[in-house]
């Protein structure tokens, strides 16, 4: 629990949530500033900052119950697909430093799009010389 | 195995990735039309269309990979952020029917921005009914 965090507060009921699933380690609610209605957080009840520090235990429980809820909007509210999302540090777009997955339902008639601006690697060596380097580091 | 499917020819060894990671389960590699460089994919070596369709044993597993990857990034890359994305349906922007998890690294120099305009509800009692109807459809 840290008591300056808005998601804390709202597992702890200090703070209100428009709750659509709980159990003992995960909280699912929904975000008040949908990108397309129905748009639900997922959450860990316990504070950890980022995917990065999450065991990966209860990260699969997380995202298991965000599954559920993927299934739940699509049978729900007859979605025609599902996003989801998740980011970690504000230059990812992270805003509540405590670990969330964004379950956003989609519909063809959303008239949204995410903004995928590919980039491209100058030749196959640049790529394969980045795919080394993260290689390396891959623990496990 | 779909003979159809990129990402089964991709395990298969038919067509040529840049590799960063390989189990029993689970692949992962580089995205050759990267969001920002260093954008990988962590895929379930079994064919399965979306989050929808996947055992959640076998989500976990992908996605506990998907953790160190983005670990990886962070350390290899000096990242100062990491996104995690996946699309399930064309509609959410599904492009390859096979379940992918997106992994990019974000700088914040990268000159990247998510399209994330966010719409409101009329009032609490419409965001309401949306969650109980989401909620009535939860399983397990």
């Amino acid at each position: 629990m840290d008591q300056e965090c808005v998601f804390c507060r709202i597992v702890k009921g200090d703070l209100p949530s428009c709750k659509i699933y709980e159990d003992d380690d995960v909280l699912a609610f929904m975000d008040i500033g949908p990108v397309v209605k129905g748009h639900s957080l997922v959450i860990p009840k316990a504070h950890h900052n980022a995917v990065t520090d999450v065991p990966p235990e209860l990260l699969c429980k997380v995202v298991a119950v965000a599954q559920k809820v993927v299934r739940a909007q699509m049978a729900a509210l007859d979605a025609d697909g599902v996003n989801i999302h998740q980011a970690n540090g504000r230059a990812a777009g992270q805003v509540v430093p405590h670990l969330h997955f964004h379950v956003i339902p989609r519909f063809l008639s959303d008239e949204h799009s995410w903004n995928w601006k590919t980039r491209k690697y100058s030749d196959i060596p640049e790529m394969q010389a980045l795919a080394d380097r993260i290689k390396s580091r891959i623990k496990g």
